[in-house]
């Protein structure tokens, strides 16, 4: 039977300038949706998991045009909430060569923010599902975000879920009056799998830490439910050319996955979820490290495909693990 | 040398749907920039008068794109100041035989919305100006927005401009606090040319009236200052095909313009715009009855090209007042 | 609670040439997914019943594509079979003027011709379901096909199920070595309503008759198990301009509905099939004669928009019923 | 066997705005290629006889692409020369409703306007042929031009050939020292078939005439070889609406062709030419009336195809003189 | 005089997706048309030599636009035939990175796979000819077009003409009832000049050997009448970036052209066929060596242009052979 | 107070193929408008500077096209000029690999090489600038230009202003009977920085020299009042790869600029022009050595975006200059 694992967060229309157009030359835009975690829900559901995703949409066309969005990529959009409100946005112009990528956010006071939940059965939500997904973004929107985030937190280990949290730092968000840490510690302690760079450990967990693995190490003491720490390590040679390495924690030993060369890079937007989406997959299905190389080669994968989402199936990743089809043509 | 005409109100970004796609099927939008007071300079500009638009825009790219497509058009953009926030949006989705066209709006909180206007020396953005154009979107957008009308209505009657005022009454705005009867009848003391409608007098100027020009009288007693009044009448066989026809009440008589059939039009946003501007141009050259019949042509021909703004020469709205070259290939 | 209805049919890719271009020009065409009855079910969704569609779509990623296309529309695709096999296509050049539009086929040898279907449970298909529908296309296509449909239709008859018919004879198809007089009488004995115009009656019923009602009364005679009868009539003054009109005959008396022209369309492919969801949604949720206006209009409607479906709503096809919003712009 | 026409005549790029996009507006151009009576060929060409054009390209990739064009339609492109210079070009802006298209021409001085064509060899050029066609537009470019087509007339009337010439007058060209009426009667002595309406007749021929079967009996005097004159009449009640009616005077009487509502224009360059194509193929195939009904519906359908060119079937225009399949969907 | 090539084959329509979307993503598809056949003759058209290409099409528009492209490129297409049957069709995904590209093919049953060729007069369509190329595709389709193969062969080696043959062994294909040895040794015998890799020699002519000049060794005992053997090595460091180097056996040596590195690839489909084009000229008009080095530039230029047809002429191919203006800006 | 730089040239309408498309295969062109002067201006602009462009246009639409892309992108355009005459064209086609992109140029007789500029005030002109920019593109077009030109030369030598000029010596220009050597020289005295290769030197100073410090010293001899030469030098690995490097010669030293490696080249059309107005903006504000680093950033990040332009700020070419940002995702 199918692993379920639910995701809970905002979703976003993304406009792109086409090609490589600065913001100044564009006359059309490139429309998709998008968000940190329906990305991950997207991605497990080409991977055929079951996928549900829980946020809330403006009870208008475009919040429709998203909800199919979703419907599309196969994940379950029956606990998508239609309110007043608005469309969160962003848009993105794709750097290239030395020139950087542009992300200009317009997200909030999007329905989403403004949504409390109270009219959702988490009993229902998790009924049947294996893991919770969630990220630091959610918390940093709105009270009634963190809130919504907490209630989930809670209901999932209720259930006996297990739960990753992207926390995910973004200073120009937490615009409502609290700070992460006054906010994050008690969500990552419902958390058993950790995303999290040494800026994430500092800002949202108050831990300064040497490296990984000494981060990981105060990270444990402070939140000892946790089973998973892991992050991505990205160079940047230009905006084409990246490369791309994972590292997992599991509590015993730090795994560093293959480092792969992304030198044409289509859109890496999403890299990140993608690589978390991995990782969910192979801790469901495979001993860690190989777990890790998985997550790893989703991600790179992500790179080559427009849009957030990683539209990438199991045997496709597991081939790029294995080195097999590397840049071929399959006929 | 040529008449100077001034304009202030918030800009949006138009995203809509390429050809008759419902917002559920649109993979790309289209991006021009609209605004009801910039359109009227936009098309002033075509006309060959010298064009400021005064607003605030986002300090980042968006605000950047906006403010060279307003210069593209021959606009003076030197009256544009940048702050932070957002900028404006509005989507639109075309309707076509006997389907609606659709429009979103998600133009709350802009820039504009929030700029106080304290750093504008009025007495330089008037200097040499003949006209100030203003409409009721701007008041009903917020307080400030409201004081800043205010301030550039008083402005420009010291500076004895000539004033004209589209009230445009809209009930999904005007949710600050006041309503359009606390606001309207101040702003209006200040204005000598006014577009209303039977709905307009009644929501902006308490006046029911039982036609068009009962509404005149009336309101000639209520705003003595008023010189004229016009409307359009438009009716809607289809989403492609419409009629329209322009009034002008100049304080002694009702002039009504020729009547159009427009059979296959191709964006009729901002088709009330380029009546204004046509008249505004119309009333600065001719005499009332051709400024009036200058209006509506200007105005049927905005109906034939997409995008808010009516790119037309007045030689082409004259030779369509003259019945010349209509619908001809002109070599 | 949500109506239920199922369909049962072969889906191809569309393939279409942009704008007005000729086969001999396209260099690139648009790419949508449809079928007859796969319309009905996507219009159904739209109308917010709950629609699922049974097929078979080859196991490759142009399967997958058409799967997530209906899955956005909000098709329960879960009784989608994956075969070896090929998708059926047709191609679509658009006409204009007095110039006719074209379609090819590339149908024969389908996935779904080739598919028994013997791993349905309709038991479970079925389960809950209120309706369901079938056209004469999927027994004109194989055997295996006409197999199919039969026992689907001795399945829903023995769930109780109102089940609908469109008879939609097309002499290119029966290629498999039956004529339609084997085949179609005994799938129609299963069938409560019936699309069918003369020439259907002729070569599906083997009833002559000299109009519409005296067709009805035959076909009552013939298959008593009959409800409702129901057919359009369009005129086709150019490509562009068509009028269309739906009549329904309801055992007692044939109802037939305004008049519609349609004076720009957009895409008159999937007219046909709008006509009959909006009946299936009329006929289970208002009396006959304002069902028929409903089924009408919805067909009205689907012209106005690109693509085999019709993304309409339910409040969107009352209002032009009662004639509101005709061709407006909405804000 | 096929008939053989062979065509004489510059080829230009034709540069097109996209959609119902001003000059102002548009950030892409379509590109095709067309001339007066590269397009006859073109048309017949569809038709199935053998058309041959003779014209000189720059021998660049520009000339490479056009005659790439015109291999693509069918037309024998073994008499284009490759020689230094530029290819003509026009801008072509679509009007919409009562705005009129708009075409720039950029085509002086081409490659084909300073060719001497010394190099062809006539005889050859016209082995097997049964007609030749020119137009009034090639003596106005320039001497050269002025001295080829006569060449090519001498050498088809040597040849026994029946030939035709669009008087086709326009006042921006003749720029190189000559007059009208200078160079085009001597060209009209080699002519049979001529289509002219009454400026063409007192521009090019010096006969001023009360009307058209008048200025028809005027040329007969003076050009005893005349067998038929031919010219259509329009009316544009807007961009999109036009209506056509074809005569046709062939010595005896004038026939008047059926009246054709064009109600949606796609395009209506090369209207004219395609005109021409259906009247050669009519005379070489039908009597006289029917010849000129083919030739007015040909003309017809042209206005329902992007681009200079006529691309539909012999078929396709007897239908619609026949009146079948007007606007249907063809399955 | 031009060297006169003539080839036979299937050619299909291709539907590729934009950019690098996936099948999933993509609503459009661009349109070409190819063959491994037809490729080699639309090249040696480029590069200045009458090519003939000898196929059946389907008897519609979309065997029309075939026809027209290869027109277009200069392809003589008078010996191409219309049949009853379907166009093949192939779609393809363009991989980025390390992600492969996908060949989704749809060709069975095609309007040539059913051609006998019957009516074809190959002394005619030889005439003048001095080469004939054929591929291993064409044996595998269906008995009838192996026979048609076969019958063009003879034909060929009657005329004296000198053959080459592309082995292209595909697994998938061969359905018809006959496998690569019961049906491929017979062709090779007629054939000159042979294409293969060492799973060709082994599938096609029974040969297992240790290596490729090994494998010419063997081949030439058993097929005495070869002359070359060629094989091309690609290596795939990722979807954009391929190395490329050829090697020719003459009988005596084998030659190994330069190593290529094609680091942005563009399109890789029908790069072999480029190879084998630029070896036909090669040998027509070069020493061996040359040759070979001519046929590996021909073919990289190709991963450089969208499509299956390498639009390159002798001059640019003898640039990069050369080592001339690579990757300039010519003005 | 910003610094104030007037640039003087024509300006051309540029026609490129969309992606990697040939000549040969292209149905649409994108267009943009660009000119080596021009180009300078407009990145000057987008740094803040006010700039200024004096050139002339033909007086219809596409002179109007052109006028208000320069306005868009903030030049002042108070000072170009309407004229009969033509707009200059060039048809770009983008090369990928090692295949060499092209320029086809049809920009004789424009509007502006016939432009006396007898209207021109050129004190009016330079009031308050501080710079004025030339190339040797002006005076190779015609007598006409080139003695504006010179004007233009003297009236910025009386004014004061630091001149800079490119020599840019093209071989396939200069055909109006002089040759460089009569014109250049007399125009670089009034230069005060040059830009020059070894064969710029050669061709319009007679200057042959063993290296570019040489030639620098030359030059000092012949022409005293020059204070800086500058060159780039680019390596061309592939169309898509190139390397570049700048040079500066103050009179005392040359400094060489860091090398970057582009390896994902978008568009290198204007990376001279990028570099210059990079210096010039250098020149303006910072240290020789800074203005030498800046200019060679700025050059590198135009290799980054489509069109002529070089559309970036002077915060995004510091960032390149202190390695910030690079080929990141800046949300």
């Amino acid at each position: 039977m199918n692993k379920k694992v639910i995701t809970l967060g905002d979703v976003m229309m993304r406009l792109s300038t086409p090609g490589n157009e600065r913001f100044l030359q564009a006359s059309t835009y490139q429309v998709v949706f998008g968000g940190a975690e329906a990305n991950v829900a997207v991605s497990l559901a080409q991977f055929g998991l079951d996928a549900a995703h829980v946020t809330a949409f403006p009870s208008n066309d475009l919040g429709k045009a998203a909800t199919a969005y979703l419907r599309q990529t196969g994940v379950d959009t029956s606990h998508i909430y239609f309110q007043e409100g608005r469309l969160g946005l962003y848009f993105l112009e794709n750097g290239s060569m030395q020139r950087a990528s542009k992300i200009i956010y317009d997200r909030f006071d999007s329905a989403f923010a403004n949504f409390s939940g109270e009219e959702i059965d988490w009993d229902k939500v998790f009924e049947g599902a294996d893991w919770f997904h969630w990220t630091g973004i959610t918390p940093a929107l709105s009270q009634k975000a963190a809130d919504l985030c907490l209630a989930a937190l809670k209901a999932a280990n209720e259930k006996g879920l297990m739960v990753s949290g992207d926390i995910n730092y973004r200073r120009n968000l937490w615009q409502y009056g609290k700070g992460p840490l006054e906010v994050m510690p008690e969500l990552i302690r419902y958390t058993h799998v950790i995303v999290a760079g040494l800026s994430d450990f500092e800002n949202c967990m108050d831990i300064e830490a040497k490296d990984f693995l000494d981060a990981c190490h105060e990270a444990k003491k402070d939140f000892p439910q946790i089973k998973y720490i892991t992050k991505t390590k990205r160079e940047s040679i230009s905006a084409n050319h990246n490369t791309l390495r994972g590292s997992l924690w599991n509590g015993v030993e730090v795994f560093k996955s293959n480092t792969y060369e992304m030198t044409q890079i289509v859109d890496r937007v999403g890299g990140g979820d993608a690589y978390i989406a991995g990782l969910i997959y192979g801790l469901l299905h495979y001993p860690d490290e190989l777990a890790l190389e998985f997550a790893t080669a989703a991600s790179v994968l992500k790179h080559s495909i427009p849009g957030d989402a990683n539209l990438v199936t199991v045997d496709e990743v597991n081939a790029l693990v294995k080195g097999d089809n590397v840049g071929k043509l399959l006929r």
